[in-house]
């Protein structure tokens, strides 16, 4: 599998008072592409919760943070899948802005793992055959 | 009863690129005020949850801006209780900043209705009798 | 002027503890909706503030919930404009679900009155004549 | 210096639909704890840029999520200055739980590094010696 994109625009619900993104939000943009992603793939969360009583929780993120975002930009939040366990995804992810001069550049880039858990003991279980078979980490880039 | 106040802090999260308090996040902190009245009288809503299934909803709620509010603001959230119904709670409003002067000075004023719902059916229920007897509209100002 | 929609995809970040969008959040999609309006007229909020020095502000507000939205749901936000002053334009707003069988329920209507203030003195002045010349509200419907 | 305690409750706002605090919110909670450190020191940020023109923005962030948080939790955000530099600021953080019997527990801890910038360049610059000499990172523990 190669990389996933997802367009974001930027509104003031996104900025704060320094004029830029807030840096909590671009975890909301990782996550946003990660359900996309899953999206893209057939499947959605509230399907996952209701047919098989798992939930993705996340267990660690890491950001660095290059260049910020601004009102009105046109991003794209990307993941590339770098890991896949029995319980567990881990994720490389990043956030590029892109241009109205036709270039691209990064803004933010992070590293996310996930563990698959029962929604009602919140404790690891194995991703469900169906759905792992269907992940694919990335090769190398 | 009289008015209830709840004090309010602004960081980063609340302000936008304009420089002031988003427009949205008043109305969590009408939301805070409301869950710190309720906490007062000896109640939180994950206990009324549990015990009772039921949870409040809002039904309507409006807001007038007046003055934006900025980062490190040290502002008051304030609440009157105007219309008990059986099933139903109406209340007023405000968010005033304590300026460093000592002087106070109002910057959002909204009104909010809430209806008492079973946690399953969301269907409106009655408050339950010993929480409905301890609530008490205010007198007029 | 006919109505102007923009589609909403619910995420986590959007929802509550009681499994619902969080209610100030539909004035996220409200303004949400305003921008991408604005930007279909060929506008953006930055270049107003840059080559005008005005920004639009929110005076007031309303909201009435008639049904919750949930994780995953796909919105739309619609807007009207119902007033067009020298200083102030004011809408209706609202929020469909578009369900998955093709039928589509209102969740959220709302009003909202903006004013066209200055960016260092947030005084109202009169909206640029070029803006307000393109600018026409809806007949009744 | 010691570590550096700043309370926290959670309301619906902070909760998702999974029914815990949504995992991009605990960096509002990391910085809250920043900000009142600041403020405890005779400082806030809004002062920092009108006197010096500078801002402290954040490089990089990691957080591991050991427990969630849910509505009505009441919580501490801690940190620990861990580096000064002459432009940087390194901390540890963590969010802990006040449970009900008295025992308190660890749910996510993390790291976060802070560059003092000029407001208008973003450039980094010295953190201006009387402030500097006022922080002080932490013995080991």
């Amino acid at each position: 599998m190669t990389a996933f994109y997802h367009p974001i625009r930027i509104y003031y619900e996104d900025t704060d008072a320094g004029g830029v993104v807030y840096y909590a939000n671009y975890l909301k943009f990782f996550e946003r592409c990660r359900t996309e992603w899953l999206r893209a793939m057939g499947h959605n969360q509230t399907d996952l919760l209701a047919a098989e009583d798992i939930v993705f929780v996340v267990k660690s993120v890491s950001a660095d943070y290059k260049r910020p975002a601004r009102l009105d930009d046109s991003l794209e939040a990307g993941l590339r899948l770098t890991h896949l366990g029995r319980a567990q995804l881990q994720f490389d992810q990043w956030v590029d802005r892109l241009n109205t001069d036709g270039t691209r550049e990064t803004l933010v880039t992070g590293s996310v793992k996930l563990a698959c858990v029962n929604l009602k003991t919140l404790r690891p279980v194995p991703i469900p055959d169906w759905l792992h078979g269907q992940l694919q980490p990335s090769d190398a880039p």
